[in-house]
């Protein structure tokens, strides 16, 4: 197969790394000029549990011209728009599109790019942190699902699958997928925002009642306009999956923390807190905290200057 | 008169002082110890738009035992059942208590401790600032409302209000504070919590539409819980006055975040959203922006480790 990796962020170069041990063609795509110039100088640099460089190619998303059999997409959620304006060259009428990305709400975007038998939606929760340009840091061992979202066409998924594994990515076929992407966007909506919002860890958060008791209101709302849109969540059981991640990770710094915080980049909130709110709106369904959220993350991107 | 002001921060060293320009004779009292030595030894220094220094007797709450003929109360917030434990040495038969404390809930908690037709509930705009032990920092021009709470009992009003005036102090007798109370809350329910949580000025919390949009559901709040407590609250009017308040105090950190941010104390959240909240819940009306906000100012003191 030949594999494009469409925004090749921390998450991006694992998924490229581990592909390219297979027998598979990977060719990276970013927009970061220092990152694109490191991997073209030096390679793909990767340390963390294994120590290793790879010769990868990298390229601007727009000048790549090969049709692809499968284009992993793994942009910033508010980049997904223009990723794929900017890779229509390379989609062909059986190229595959598998969306990894964090949030909710981009399977309508794919939609509007590509055909509904092409598009495999999924959830993985591998990690991967930058050290720099062209340098990954990879520990810990993850997993992903993904389901093709026409039911005409689970063999398509079934053999992108088969390749991940070869790339010991651990990947499963999953006959219903989006109860775990909402799932995994509800501990993002849980956590980064309001560990953006207070400057802290998530044990931190964590530690307090009042920490607790709004994480359990926010948890309520993203269920109850789960279920409202026909996803099959039980709120018992997210709060739990919440609760247990809570204790793995109490010493991070989540994600949206890194972005806000310590970067002054935008955030992904208009595809957490703010798509439960604006999908609870269209149903009639008042999310006041995930909007209230919303509001004060815009507020701060705001006064940070962030465009 | 024998006048207390209990609780001698920077405005009730501000009353305190003007005050003692009359014939009326005045004890501060408060519990930092800094401060009473040094308004002991130096006396109180005021600067700002007049330069002066002060001889005025000082002492903690539970060491006063002359009669007071009135208590002005400026404690913080949380510190007003303490206060009235304390002083209940100098509460006689007509001893007058006037409440000018910020916020909201004041009134049930001193008629734990104070008669009825004893009780004046105000609310001020002046305002004044403490460079440090001993050293407040006067400027600008402010008023003050008040009104007895027992209909029966006016006169007493209006003998304290003729006092302050000859303090300069700008009193009118109101025929119905609250909602001027409320109204003063609502701004610093809207504007203190906010800002103390974005780490920002007041008018760059209005320079955004989210800022602004979730001022106007707090507001929204406020005045729906007013209202149903038979407060004659208009809603337009208050987000009037709220608007031209930013405008005027935009380049001001409001008082919550000198507390939260720069000095790390308590807040007085639980007078202000949280005291909306608490009440909205007896009421049967749900307030979530109010509690959310309460929750994470809260979270974030507990994240500071404030006690």
């Amino acid at each position: 197969m030949l594999v494009y990796i469409a925004g090749s962020g921390a998450m991006g170069c694992r998924f490229g790394y581990q592909i390219s041990k297979t027998d598979n063609e990977v060719i990276l795509l970013d927009n970061w000029d220092a990152h694109i110039q490191a991997i073209k100088a030096e390679g793909l640099i990767i340390t963390g549990d294994v120590e290793d460089k790879v010769k990868l190619p990298i390229m601007k998303p727009s000048q790549a011209t090969k049709e692809a059999d499968l284009i992993i997409l793994f942009t910033k959620a508010m980049q997904l728009p223009q990723m794929l304006k900017d890779i229509q060259g390379i989609i062909g009428q059986e190229t595959k599109v598998l969306c990894l990305l964090n949030g909710l709400g981009h399977e309508e975007v794919i939609r509007q790019y590509i055909a509904e038998h092409n598009i495999l939606m999924g959830v993985t929760v591998w990690t991967a942190g930058l050290k720099g340009p062209g340098h990954a840091h990879l520990q810990g061992v993850g997993a992903l699902n993904l389901q093709s979202i026409d039911p005409e066409n689970k063999e398509a998924g079934h053999q992108v699958v088969d390749m991940l594994n070869q790339a010991k990515l651990f990947a499963s076929y999953d006959e219903n997928v989006l109860p775990n992407i909402w799932r995994k966007a509800c501990v993002n909506g849980t956590m980064n925002s309001t560990c953006a919002l207070l400057d802290c860890t998530i044990g931190e958060l964590f530690a307090s009642q009042d920490g607790v008791k709004m994480v359990e209101e926010i948890i309520h709302e993203f269920v109850t306009v789960g279920k409202a849109e026909g996803v099959e969540l039980k709120e018992e059981e997210i709060t739990k999956y919440v609760m247990d991640t809570s204790v793995k990770a109490a010493h991070h710094y989540p994600s949206m923390h890194q972005d806000l915080v310590q970067n002054h980049r935008l955030t992904e909130i208009d595809y957490l807190n703010g798509a439960v709110n604006s999908k609870g709106q269209k149903l009639g369904i008042d999310t006041p905290y995930c909007r209230l959220i919303t509001q004060l993350i815009h507020a701060k991107e705001n006064i940070l200057n962030i465009k």
